[in-house]
């Protein structure tokens, strides 16, 4: 153990946060000065970026409400923590960073990618490697701003709360460590990007699939104009939603999964710390925060690597360098836990009996947790995937109609939760074995170490997507349109690798906030028994909610994008000459008003999603808490799976049918236009609240859950001052 | 408490036993000597019984040997108990006789309802009063058969094991008691039922969709042929399928249940005597057979109080004697705990205290249980009734066409879990509260104890629905025709509460099964904890395996569904002047073959319940598979109400436009033939799989494997001498 290292340690996070910062702003830099095209091309994009900042904008102000609320909430309700308590009101001041940071990151993400799109569209004139080269660039600032801004927020708060510890905890005594007062002062921070990313993917979520419908029914299919034409007044809410929806949605996403990892093994390593009996090391603390800043070196030389040659394949330039700095990391993970870790190894228990935990445990988890993220991202890959066999059955089943496409597709979906869900709980089981309860936060934390070039590949994909609808809208040449469509074919499945891995880092950051929580409520002694039966209702109330919320979310896009369709509707009967081309659409009313409808609907599923665990904890005590966030998470998981992949796969069932045509293995081929095509799109607009909205807000509401339930967790402990409710009315 | 009735209750349940089965021999002699009508109707009614009985044939000799094999492996497995073990082989004998018991009681129940229909088409004639009387008649004999065949069993075994304990229990020393052998090997009775159980859900849930299809797609659609055409080949195997799905799996299903409810008491009651200090008493093991026998009078008395005048109301008088008998049940419930309860209760650990319950706490327990079964069935109705809310709102979303309508009903679907799974855990929290870990298993059984009258009210729908086909086919005149379409509408309504109540006790009985299963395997001590991440991997691949178990179900259909499709081709193609009606179809063959597509490809699924729990258990412990149950428990109930309901609410939105039409709100009448009903028509074909086979196949799988884990505890019990391989992997 390098005891200068231990100490250090968390000194250089917010280094490591200022060199991600710098990095992104670099890219910024280099992707703003590209030639931004033509005139027709900035008016376009233009209108897109305006039409984004109005989402954010409406979106930020209803947030700037919600985090005031729950700020204050959570400052009054920690400021009455007893002797025996770590409840202290600075969580508040964190989960208002928290989400003060996961704002801007989507705020300075969303505006660079705004600007990529049309200078990516410029750069395929001159060839694929240029396209390539701006489109990344553009979207390696999304992943740098995340994960520069999570590390800086985290690191000052750890540092701030640590340093002023007996001035900012006067109350912390003998009985409670101040490292506890400043780690769950620190989890408000979560929290607060949880709530971002509750509003980011739920409303952006609805948002981008009530402009879609809203640009397609009225505008296509009513008024008979062509895709992505300027006439159509919803046809640039439609282009916002791609960025709304995949760039800052995602962007919030693996924020919440990247704070949420790091803290939960922070806590559980604070846990390691309080049962050493001599030399304590602070080392399980600080582990997490090298490990993350690691991550930020292998990942700016890994978004370093991309590059490619103009005939050679995007995808394997992007696979180099996110499998480059994912195996560089998990090499740093075992040398920085050789240098933290105490030599005699860290007691803890692992099942019933007392085992010792040696560094290389640590990195054997954090191989594990990366192992498992690219197996899940592959499988995902693997089930929406042209070409494979899961999509071409859905395909084939197109032929005999509509019903047995959805059957297909809906039977692909369920099937797809198989490996994935088997992987994770090995992932569990194995990581565990090498590390206990801090193994599974490992592990999380392993597939999200390297989150920032992980978000690049991942918003290289919507800009790529956006490029291509701007060389259609402004009419380019073909060889310019053929270049980003292969760009945007790359990142279409980089996007379901990306989602796939998006479900397992959320499956296994809600476990590590679960361990977090079960460690803060004292129930280590007493556990979590199912074969208590407010443990089971626990279980059965958790397993409901992504039932409920899922049919909640998919029910408010089909209401928010009637209000769509009734504006573009409006324009097209109020505004003289639109059709005609001599009048321009009011296309900012159209952002305005499917912003307010998004916003407005994901009120009830958010409110579910944040007051099930505070009522449930309340009322019934922690073990019901714990019950509820297991049922939460599995059935959460599975679903976000079955939506996410069904949907995945509908699409590309569809897409199989256009260029040459579906081959059915008869030999016939169905083109595009036949009845068989017609079932696919039916799919496909089914698939598509699947994929966008409802399954992605699973894995918001599977975390927000944890993280709800760990920050309540020292308030419900049991030991403290706190009587459920539940036994005043029965005992 | 009087003694004497805890001494000789046992004794008595046999008699209750024949008591039920003259009651349903009573009815079917009644029902069997009215008038088969005309001779066209006889040909017709003789084809579907003869169907019916083919495809029970192919079931029964597949079963045959499952059964024998699974016997084997029982008996062997269970003959190595070390002496702290209460294995005994004689569960392989219990596991025989259960299979053979439920196979009976399908076997019965389906040759009288296959004789109902048509004599119920024939009554019809004379009114609703007579048609009425002869198609409950004909529902009353299956649902009597069950529980006189299931209480016959139960009660005879019992009786054999406890008066033979000394010569069949040889090993039984002061260790182990006798009852707990003679409880253990009873264990198996309920398996044997499950496996009769797995067989009819799932394999006549792929059967009778399969031949819907084929009948539909090559009779209907490709030649032009009328619903329900004599010439089409697979117009019989369709008749055939509602009989195999609706009566004899809904009947299996309801045995099932009805026997793992009492059993799973049982086994809980044990422990109570186990743990009582002094004047031990066998009350509480006792109690179950007791109200099942009272059960049994009081379902006789509310099923001969179903009668109707002319213009009355069919269901209300079905209602009368549903809710008639339960309401007595719950009264004898009462008086019967009183009788053989302690006066000074038992003590037992509710909570972390000590508790002593009463025997009014185990009367409130019935009633909680019925409560909830009820209120399950009825929002299961609400959300499947027609001019309802859910299924108007996806008949409106029909008018934008087929991708909205199924969107609206995957969501209402899915929103239908809530209100069903709430239920259930505010029924476990509050009857756990009354009386333990027994109440729950109480509740289960207060739901159970009236299945005689229950399975009468589930099994008279399907015989009306073919008495209405019967009529169509024997051009019967239009107010025969009405009578049969009024007493079909009253079956579907039934049929949609009945699915509800069959989820609901499906989900109860598999927690008592599951509280009786941690008993049996010693897990009472060390519980179950969530936070062991072996227990939370067994949550998570539980969780799954609904998802899993959903799709294979749903791929068997298509593939069974195309084996019939080519089948009818072929005799339309071979067979000459089948079209012309000069030649008859070869029925028998349509409905080997789809009998045999069905059970073939249940193997798969069916193997997947069977196993996991055997395999999870052996390689990972008990707490693990505790785990596994928790998760399969809670995933399928929530997958089971989504599928059943989603689909019974398709095919409610789809018949709201036919008759009069569907009144949009803003005044426009859709009627059959609009593009609306197209949409509809697309919805009732998805929703067919999800609520005729893989949505009641859910109910087994839950059950099964909570059973599978009962009759294995004692194998891998903690402190046994077995060594689950995981241990030896990794210590």
């Amino acid at each position: 153990m390098i005891q200068q290292l231990v100490d250090f340690g968390a000194y250089s996070v917010p280094g490591f946060a200022l060199i991600a910062l710098a990095f992104a702003g670099f890219k910024a830099v280099q992707t703003a000065k590209q030639d931004p095209g033509t005139e027709e091309m900035q008016t376009i994009a233009r209108r897109i970026q305006e039409g984004a900042m109005a989402f954010l904008k409406t979106e930020y102000t209803w947030l700037a409400g919600f985090v005031l609320i729950v700020a204050v909430l959570l400052g009054v309700a920690n400021s009455f923590g007893g002797p025996e308590s770590d409840q202290t009101p600075l969580i508040a001041v964190s989960f208002v960073l928290g989400a003060v940071a996961s704002g801007l990151a989507g705020f300075i993400g969303m505006r660079i990618a705004t600007l990529a799109n049309v200078r990516t569209t410029f750069a395929a004139r001159k060839g694929m490697t240029a396209a390539l080269a701006v489109s990344f660039s553009g979207g390696s600032v999304m992943g740098f701003t995340v994960v520069g801004l999570a590390l800086l927020g985290l690191g000052l708060l750890y540092i701030g709360y640590v340093e002023g510890a007996s001035f900012l905890f006067p109350s912390a005594s003998e009985s409670v460590n101040p490292l506890s007062f400043a780690l769950n002062a620190l989890t408000g921070f979560s929290m607060g990007a949880s709530s971002i990313a509750l509003f980011a993917r739920v409303g952006g979520g609805i948002y981008t699939k009530a402009a879609d419908v809203g640009a397609d029914l009225v505008g296509k299919v009513e008024s008979g104009l062509p895709e992505d034409d300027p006439r159509n007044p919803a046809v640039i809410a439609d282009n916002v939603g791609d960025n709304v929806g995949d760039v800052a949605g995602m962007g919030a996403d693996l924020f919440e999964s990247y704070v949420g990892a790091i803290i939960g093994t922070m806590v559980l390593g604070l846990g390691l710390y309080l049962n050493m009996d001599e030399n304590a090391s602070i080392g399980p603390i600080v582990l997490p925060l090298l490990i993350a800043g690691a991550g930020v070196i292998t990942s700016i030389l890994g978004t370093l690597a991309v590059r490619t040659h103009e005939d050679g394949n995007p995808q394997h330039a992007l696979d180099m360098g996110a499998f480059g700095a994912a195996g560089l990391t998990a090499l740093a993970t075992f040398g920085l836990a050789w240098a933290v870790w105490p030599e005699e190894g860290i007691k803890t228990t692992i099942g019933s009996a007392t085992a010792t935990v040696q560094w290389w445990g640590v990195g054997v988890a954090t191989v594990i947790g990366l192992a498992v993220g690219v197996a899940v991202g592959l499988i995902t890959a693997y089930y929406c995937s042209m070409g494979k066999k899961p999509v071409n059955s859905i395909a084939m089943q197109s032929k005999t109609g509509h019903a047995t496409n959805i059957i297909a597709g809906l039977g692909v979906g369920m099937e797809s939760t198989a490996a994935p869900m088997l992987l994770i709980a090995g992932g569990v089981l194995a990581s565990y074995q090498v590390a206990g309860l801090y193994g599974i936060a490992i592990a999380a934390l392993g597939m999200l170490s390297t989150t920032g070039i992980q978000l690049a590949v991942d918003a290289f994909g919507p800009i790529a997507d956006n490029a291509g609808g701007i060389a259609e809208m402004s009419h380019q040449a073909p060889e310019i349109r053929e270049r980003t469509d292969r760009l945007d074919a790359v990142g279409n499945t980089t996007a379901a690798i990306g989602k796939g891995f998006a479900i397992a880092s959320a499956a296994m950051t809600a476990l590590a906030l679960f361990a977090a929580f079960s460690q803060q409520a004292r129930l280590g002694d007493s556990g979590i028994d199912i074969l208590e039966p407010k443990v089971m209702a626990g279980v059965f109330v958790g397993g409901m909610l992504p039932f409920l919320f899922s049919s909640l979310a998919m029910k408010a896009v089909g209401d928010a994008a009637m209000e769509m369709i009734e504006e573009v509707r409006r324009q097209f009967r109020e505004i003289e000459g639109l059709l005609a081309g001599t009048a321009e659409p009011d296309t900012a009313r159209c952002v305005d008003i499917s912003t307010r409808a998004a916003i407005k609907r994901m009120m009830v599923p958010g409110l579910l999603a944040v007051l099930t665990p505070v009522v449930i904890g309340v009322t019934f005590g922690p073990q019901a808490l714990g019950g509820l966030l297991a049922g939460v998470t599995v059935s959460g998981v599975a679903m976000a799976i079955f939506m996410s992949n069904a949907g995945g796969a509908w699409d590309n069932a569809k897409k199989s049918f256009e260029g040459g045509g579906f081959k059915m293995p008869d030999g016939t081929v169905l083109e595009k236009g036949s009845e068989a095509h017609d079932a696919a799109v039916v799919g496909d607009t089914v698939g598509d609240p699947f994929k966008d909205t409802a399954g992605p807000s699973l894995n918001i509401l599977v975390k927000l859950i944890s993280v709800v339930a760990l920050v309540i967790a020292p308030i419900i402990a049991v030991g403290g001052n706190f009587t459920p409710l539940w036994s005043l009315l029965f005992n």
